[in-house]
C-alpha cells in the first residue's frame, strides 16, 4: 500500500477525503471498496484517457472482485453538453444502474463534471467517486461537488452541487499530461497562492520550473496544498453563497475569453484563467 | 384575503407551507411575494391549463408589480421528457433567468415535475413554487420535492429531490377538472387512508360521491388531510431511505400498467395506482 496524503472535505454527512499520492490508481479498489453499497461500479472515462490509465483501474477492481461496466466518451470540451449527458444516462439505465451503485469518473474536468452531474440526477442521485487525471481536475474541479454541463448560453449553466464520496488524485497520471495542459492546471494552483497563501505563492515562485519538469514530491506538495485550500473554502460555503466566489478569481475574464474562442482548444480553461487573473489585476 | 388551511412540511432550512383553500390563485402574489429574492418570476404551464387558469395568476402578479415571463408547454405526459426539459431550460436561459429568480409551476403533475426538475439544475438550483391544478398534483406530486422526467426505460428515472418554497393548492381549479382525472387523483387520497388513517378512510367511504360532485368544503378536508399525511412522511424520510416508500403503495403494479399502456391516455397515473392497489391487496 503506497503512502499518500489525505485532505478532508468537512461537510457533515457529505464529508469525504481527497487522497493525493503516487500509484493510487493501481490500488484504487482498496480505497473504493469500503464505500460501496454493492460490488458494482460504473466507470466513465474518455477516448484519450482510456488507453493511458483505464487498465490500472480495471485490474485493481478485478483483483478485488468488484464488477464494473465501462463507458468511454469522446474526449474534449464538447462532450460536456446535453447530448452526451443524455446518452450517458441512457447507457447507465440500459446497463441497469441502481440507486446503490457507484459511478467512478476517470479523467479530466470534462469527465468529472459530466459524470458527476449524471450521478446527481440518475435515479435522483447516485454515489460517485472522482479519479482526476489532469492537474486542473486534481486541484480544482474534482473537489467541491460542482457538477455541470455547458450550453450554448455559456459554461456550467446547467448542473448540481453533488459531492463525491472520495477523490483519488494519483500524481503518477500527470506524467502523461502534455506540458500545455500541465501549465493550464498550474494557473489554478497559483490562484490558491494569490487568494490567501503568500507563503505558498513564494514557494511556487521557487519551484515552478521543477514542478513543470516532473518533480513528484513537489507536485504532491502543490496538489495537497491546493486541495486543502479549496476544501477549507468549500467547507465554509458549500453552495457558493459568499466566500466560495473567491475561487472564481480570474474566471470572469476567463469565461469571456473561453466564449470568445468558442470553447475550443485554442484556449484551455486554465489558460483563460491565467490570462483572466492578469486582466483582473490590471483592472484592480 | 380568503381563508385557507396551512400544512407545514418540516424539513429544517428547506421547510415550506402548503396552502389549501378557495381562490388562492387569484391572490397568489400575496403569498409568493414575501418569498422572492427578486421581483421577477418565470411561470411554466401547459396549453391545456393556460386558457383556464393563467390569467388569474398573471393578473395577481401584475397588480403586485411582480414582473413575469410565461412559458407554455404542450399538455400531456409526453412533455415530461429530456427533449422538453432541454427546451425549457434553453428558454429560461434565453430569457436571462438568474440564481435569484423564482420559477412558478402552474399545472398538473407533469408541469410540476418538469418545472421543478428544471429549477433544480438550472444555474445549479433555483427556487420554485408549485401551483397544482389537478387533484393528483394537489395531494401528491406537488408536495415532497420529488421532481423528474421519464425516459424510455421507465417513469421518473432521471430527477432530483428539490423542495418547493411554497405550494398553493387552490381547490377552485378542480372545478374545471374532467371527472375521470378527478377520480384518478382520488385514488391517491384513498391511499393515504389505507396507509395509516382508518378514520379518514371511513370518512371517504361516506363522502366519496359528494366529493366527486363538487363539494368544496369536503374537497378541502380531503386535500388537507392528504397533504398532512404526506408532509409527515416526507419530513421523516425526505429522500426515501425507508418510510417514504409507503407512499408507493400500488405503484409497483401501477408503473407496470403505465408502461404496458405506453404511458398513454389509455390509463391515467391515478388509475394505474388504483388498479395497482387492488392488485397489491390481491397479492397480499
Amino acid at each position: 500500500m503506497s503512502t499518500h496524503n489525505t485532505v478532508s472535505v468537512d461537510l457533515g454527512k457529505r464529508s469525504y477525503d481527497v487522497l493525493v499520492g503516487e500509484g493510487l490508481l493501481a490500488e484504487a479498489a482498496q480505497y473504493i471498496s469500503p464505500l460501496l453499497k454493492q460490488d458494482r461500479v460504473f466507470i466513465v472515462t474518455d477516448e484519450h484517457i482510456a488507453p493511458l490509465h483505464l487498465e490500472f483501474l480495471e485490474r485493481s477492481l478485478c483483483d478485488s472482485g468488484i464488477s464494473f461496466e465501462t463507458m468511454v466518451l469522446p474526449a474534449g470540451d464538447r462532450t460536456k453538453n446535453f447530448t452526451h449527458l443524455r446518452k450517458l444516462i441512457d447507457e447507465l439505465l440500459t446497463r441497469k444502474i441502481e440507486r446503490s451503485s457507484t459511478i467512478v469518473a476517470l479523467g479530466g474536468g470534462v469527465i468529472g463534471d459530466l459524470a458527476g452531474f449524471a450521478a446527481s440526477i440518475t435515479l435522483r442521485g447516485i454515489d460517485y467517486i472522482q479519479i482526476p487525471t489532469t492537474l486542473l481536475a486534481q486541484v480544482d474541479s474534482s473537489v467541491g461537488g460542482k457538477t455541470a454541463i455547458n450550453t450554448e448560453h455559456g459554461k456550467n449553466l446547467v448542473g448540481m452541487f453533488h459531492q463525491p464520496r472520495l477523490v483519488l488524485a494519483d500524481i503518477t497520471t500527470l506524467d502523461t499530461l502534455p506540458q500545455r495542459e500541465f501549465l493550464a492546471g498550474y494557473a489554478e494552483i497559483v490562484k490558491y497562492g494569490l487568494i490567501n497563501d503568500p507563503e505558498f505563492f513564494g514557494w511556487l515562485e521557487g519551484h515552478g520550473s521543477t514542478l513543470r519538469d516532473g518533480d513528484r514530491p513537489g507536485r504532491i506538495h502543490a496538489v495537497v496544498t491546493s486541495c486543502r485550500a479549496k476544501a477549507e473554502i468549500v467547507a465554509a460555503d458549500e453552495r457558493e453563497a459568499g466566500q466560495r466566489a473567491l475561487l472564481n478569481l480570474g474566471h470572469t475574464f476567463g469565461h469571456a475569453l473561453d466564449a470568445e474562442t468558442g470553447f475550443s482548444d485554442m484556449l484551455l480553461h486554465g489558460e483563460g484563467v491565467a490570462v483572466g487573473m492578469s486582466m483582473a489585476f490590471g483592472l484592480s
